[in-house]
């Protein structure tokens, strides 16, 4: 059994839609940030960092989108949502996550997580005021460099395609017009046809 | 044959590290941060991120280094350096080196690259005067939650490591004591004992 701790509006959801891919059984549990329950003593034993989302598994706690999305494509081999037996190939995609994961999300974060790096107020305002501009850089690469289309990696739908749709859902909240993305905005549409993806959303309002 | 583009005090370290962990035949080419050479357009062509490290491989190139190591650990698999038939133990391994490069090296950028997420020199300062906060706390969840010891995954040397290690080489120009976490200490100590670790910070003085 399979148990991913998620709050709404975060990275989670990229590891919800994984799972709903797999077709594996699992359970949703919400963590409500706002009344800190990613701080709880109980929730810091399963993840010292303190951070959603957490995947449990028989064999132990995964934590970070990246590891999370991996795991998932690994034990569901019949969903094929990473390449098998090709170094270079499992390669681009793990490129891909990573740098949505150090590069893309940190732009995001910017603008509301700025606590992390700072206590200067100033400064997360101004952090908050250029994350449109950092983000639409960031979408400009995807758009320019990476999407190849329909999915991130052409015909192959893989774990890449969750996570770049997560981060596109906070696009707007962060200022930035996914209209101007033509091949970014056919991939979110792509995105919301998927039967996953609906559940995954469905679960993340609470209605799964 | 393999090349890597590095650049020296970069976070390209820890691929040099696991090239020459790896007994693969490798060149290694240095790029100038001082006089732009990231930016220039043949580069851009390899590396449309402008950004070490990048891993020239005969199918392609291969960028971030969690996805490097991956890789070389893939491809060189006599090296032993990521568990094998362990979709966990895998997930532990990628779990932590995305944490590296998601949080632990983005609080190091903090001091010294935050023009990437505003132009605000007044924020750039209060963000560089916090760096040596957050790497303690990094480096304290390190030694509490997640170095086994002698390596990060306890007997097992893996891809971890060099990764691990790099970024500790920033610690004292980064405002933090390594001697403060015994674990950590020893660790980087036992780093240094290997004959690949040497090779490596030879290659990346250019006296490899």
């Amino acid at each position: 059994m399979l148990t991913l701790y998620f709050a709404p509006g975060t990275i989670a959801l990229a590891s919800i839609i994984t799972l709903c891919e797999t077709g594996l059984e699992f359970e949703a549990r919400r963590i409500d940030f706002k009344k800190n329950e990613q701080r709880t003593p109980d929730y810091l034993k399963l993840n010292p960092k303190g951070r959603v989302p957490a995947l449990i598994t028989d064999a132990g706690v995964v934590t970070e989108t990246p590891a999370i999305l991996s795991y998932l494509a690994e034990i569901a081999p019949q969903a094929g949502l990473a390449p098998v037996g090709n170094a270079f190939a499992a390669a681009q995609l793990q490129s891909f996550n990573a740098w949505l994961c150090s590069t893309v999300h940190i732009c995001h974060a910017m603008g509301r997580r700025a606590i992390r790096w700072t206590p200067d107020e100033a400064a997360h305002a101004s952090l908050k005021a250029h994350v449109p501009v950092t983000m639409a850089a960031c979408m400009a690469q995807v758009e320019a460099d990476y999407l190849q289309g329909p999915w991130v990696f052409g015909e192959d739908y893989t774990t890449a395609d969750p996570y770049l749709f997560t981060i596109c859902t906070w696009l707007e909240g962060d200022g930035v017009d996914i209209a101007a993305y033509p091949k970014l905005s056919q991939h979110h549409q792509s995105m919301l046809g998927r039967t996953a993806v609906q559940r995954a959303l469905a679960i993340e309002r609470g209605e799964g």
